[in-house]
């Protein structure tokens, strides 16, 4: 294990992280928030780039770089990312529980979008702005971005890459990944700020469109209105909203094939076909199961058009109280939280792919033992599904199935029901944001104890780093005595 | 597929069958339950025996017996019996609707213990009786039964004990098939025996003893009594009964080696420590987490360890009702049902042999990933465990979970709680008995409709013959046509 650069690669994104802190600063002078708006967020970043800057003075003795080091990198910034990134909540009053804060700022970078805020009308603008920020620069990853805009930052980027990107199969552009970096963040832009434009347009207020749209894009979730995306009831903004937050619920690798090679690439992948199918199921069954509560057609379309969009991208955004929807749609609901978007995308959950190898795999392993003599072929994406990735594929769902369980143990001592312990860890690891019950859409994760709040947050960046560099970063093997 | 050699094994179970009915005319016939009570069973055996005798009638062309001959008439023989076996409540009366019956007489067989009576106390003690000797008949395995009765039965006894024995290895008892079975059933029916008197001795009726023996026996868990073994406060009953389901869940083939071969291989077994391990953990937490709640010790480990005892075997009885547990104990209640009992017993689950594997190679492959060059072992059962095993028990868990799915989406149609629905798959699919809510201890299976009633029962079946049987009997591939 190389720590000196470790210590370095930290050093540059808390110096880099200072950086970003800088537009809510903007932000705080165009709402003449004065001092009282400004402080924290100055004296965040000189603890964030100071801290950085004494971890990046001096130079690492050694360069060698390793897939351990991209993970234990990956793991350690989204940490110290989450423990920085919270101190403007801190110093600001706006919370005063440094775990609790902790857990808002994780839920920001990890796109997850569950609050322990209550009160969102009393929260300064420069504030509401920071937390849904975070989902902006945590959707493509904060690695990502830093190899985007500081391409020297070490021969490391595939590494780095491989340990932020969420799927299973790491994509096809490997080449020239800082150049790549920079056109996915292009894009990634790109597309938040004409979601600003289409919002602004549709006659949200200028600043309520920034926060929705970085809200969609992070597929995070998080809000500047208490009762959420349903202060907005027109349908083009929900229309423009449910649209966008499937859109960026898609591989970005799938936009850069499309712009840089050939726009039928675009159609040809399986994964994304999987996805536009799965979405398209689930609003046919939820429908069906839907329709004699609904006196109009366009209005349950509509509605329900939203919320598979907002709960298959694992955003969490939503325009109707679900929890009061029939068992059948609930379910369905909560299949599709598991199942989350693709891989290379913004959202959480399983991913489309994963979710696709286990159909294939399992499917395929049945017709093996049925007809043992029998060569069956088994492919993804035009190519065959090697053995090992079915392997690594398999492994994670358990590994996913007990750290489930682990968090699960920690949240039960202090939920006050079944429901809302499995759903605060099910909306948490899977990176949605509401639960059910105490933690759903009504309700807040302010009633859950420190410990709780804390594994909780832990299981947000598990669950957005997909688990591993988290668990290599704890692993006493990462750190042999000497 | 050798057709001719299915139909005639599956008459040959079926005559056997019939005569399994008999003993419900001894009871019938003690109870002066008079032409009532007899003509049920006499007409239900004619039917079945008839049809048996029908099948076996004409001996098979062909004598060839392979894996796939073996699925099929297991899971063939499942669904006959559950069919037959609930001709006696419909001629009876005691329960109109052939899908209830069929869900109540598949409960029985597969040992789960789920129920659609509402009102015990008015029901015959023949049809008592018959509905908890389903238990006794289950818990080993019909077909295992048969073998052990009628040991020329075909030269096929691996494939079929293969097929219907739980567990993902398949024991270390494999020569002389038919005796062997044959003492696996005698060791069997002698604890079951041993624990009727232990119950009598304990002040129980002696026809509730019975009753409650094959309950725990079968780890099936129908009772005589509406309010189940609750109805038996004495602290001996309940702790005879709660070691005799410690017991039941225990691999049978250790019995048979510590009776014929030496006593310590019995406590060498690695499934059997890592059971016991998981049981003593359960209860100590537990403990803590209900500390609280009781003044008097005694009676608090009575009730944990009655219990758990009660759920990790997926037995099912209770004394008290732990949905007013606090959360923490229920989220700990709900892990042993899915964990189960030993490979090899009468209880459902995945089987602790499975978890094992689970847990020792996903860390095997944590390890494996952080230390890419070295080369680390993995071992069970003192034997290095194969890949091929790890391969077959991962994909039995992707199984299992889309199995789990589809039921929950046929119970979510008519479930009035999303908690039903969940519990009520679980409960069933795992072969517990009472789930949670309308379907929990106090509840019942009565509400839910025919289609939810019968996706229940064939997940029962499943859950009993752990789920690759029945899809090979439902798989076009098995059926060629021509």
């Amino acid at each position: 294990m190389n720590r000196g650069i470790i210590r370095y690669t930290l050093g540059r994104i808390l110096c880099f992280t200072a950086l970003l802190m800088a537009p809510s600063l903007i932000v705080a002078l165009i709402y003449n928030e004065g001092w009282p708006g400004l402080f924290p967020f100055l004296l965040s970043m000189l603890a964030t780039g100071l801290t950085g800057f004494a971890l990046c003075f001096r130079q690492p003795a050694k360069k060698d770089f390793y897939a351990r080091e991209g993970f234990v990198i990956v793991a350690l910034s989204w940490l110290s990312l989450s423990f920085f990134g919270s101190l403007p909540f801190l110093l600001s009053g706006t919370i005063n529980s440094p775990i609790n804060a902790f857990f808002e700022t994780a839920s920001g970078f990890t796109t997850t979008g569950s609050s322990i805020l209550i009160n969102l009308g009393s929260i300064s603008h420069s504030i509401i702005w920071w937390r849904s920020f975070t989902h902006l620069i945590g959707g493509m990853g904060v690695l990502v971005f830093a190899l985007a805009v500081m391409p020297k930052i070490e021969s490391a980027d595939v590494f780095i890459m491989r340990a932020e990107v969420p799927g299973p199969i790491f994509g096809k552009v490997q080449a020239r990944l800082s150049s790549t970096a920079r056109i996915l963040y292009i894009i990634y832009l790109s597309m938040t700020a004409i979601l600003v434009i289409l919002l602004a347009l549709g006659g949200m207020p200028i600043f309520d469109s920034f926060i929705h749209a970085f809200g969609a894009a992070g597929t995070g979730g998080f809000s500047s209105r208490a009762n959420s995306i349903a202060y907005y009831s027109s349908p083009y903004i929900q229309y423009v909203l449910g649209i966008a937050m499937i859109m960026f619920g898609i591989n970005f690798n799938l936009y850069y094939a499309a712009l840089f090679h050939n726009i039928r690439n675009f159609f040809k992948s399986e994964e994304l076909r999987w996805y536009l199918g799965i979405i398209g199921a689930a609003m046919l069954l939820i429908c069906i199961n839907l329709s004699p509560m609904y006196d109009s057609v366009s209005l349950l379309i509509r509605n329900v058009f939203f919320t598979v969009s907002a709960i298959i991208t694992t955003t969490g955004f939503s325009v109707t109280d679900f929890n009061h929807w029939p068992v059948f749609s609930r379910v369905v609901l909560l299949l599709l939280m598991f199942i989350g978007g693709m891989a290379g995308s913004t959202a959480g959950g399983l991913k489309i792919s994963r979710v696709v190898i286990y159909i294939k795999s399992t499917l395929h392993e049945l017709r093996r033992r049925i007809s043992p003599n029998r060569r069956l072929p088994m492919s993804f994406e035009h190519k065959s599904l090697g053995d090992e990735l079915v392997r690594q594929t398999h492994f994670y769902l358990s590994t996913y199935i007990f750290v489930f369980i682990g968090i699960m143990f920690i949240t039960a001592i202090s939920a006050p029901t079944f429901i809302t312990a499995f759903s605060a860890v099910a909306a948490t690891f899977n990176n949605i944001g509401p639960g059910l019950d105490m933690v759903g859409p009504a309700g807040n994760y302010e009633g859950l104890n420190d410990l709780s709040t804390f594994a909780l947050s832990i299981g947000m960046i598990m669950g957005r780093l997909e688990i591993f560099p988290v668990l290599v970063l704890l692993s006493p093997r990462t750190w042999p005595r000497g």
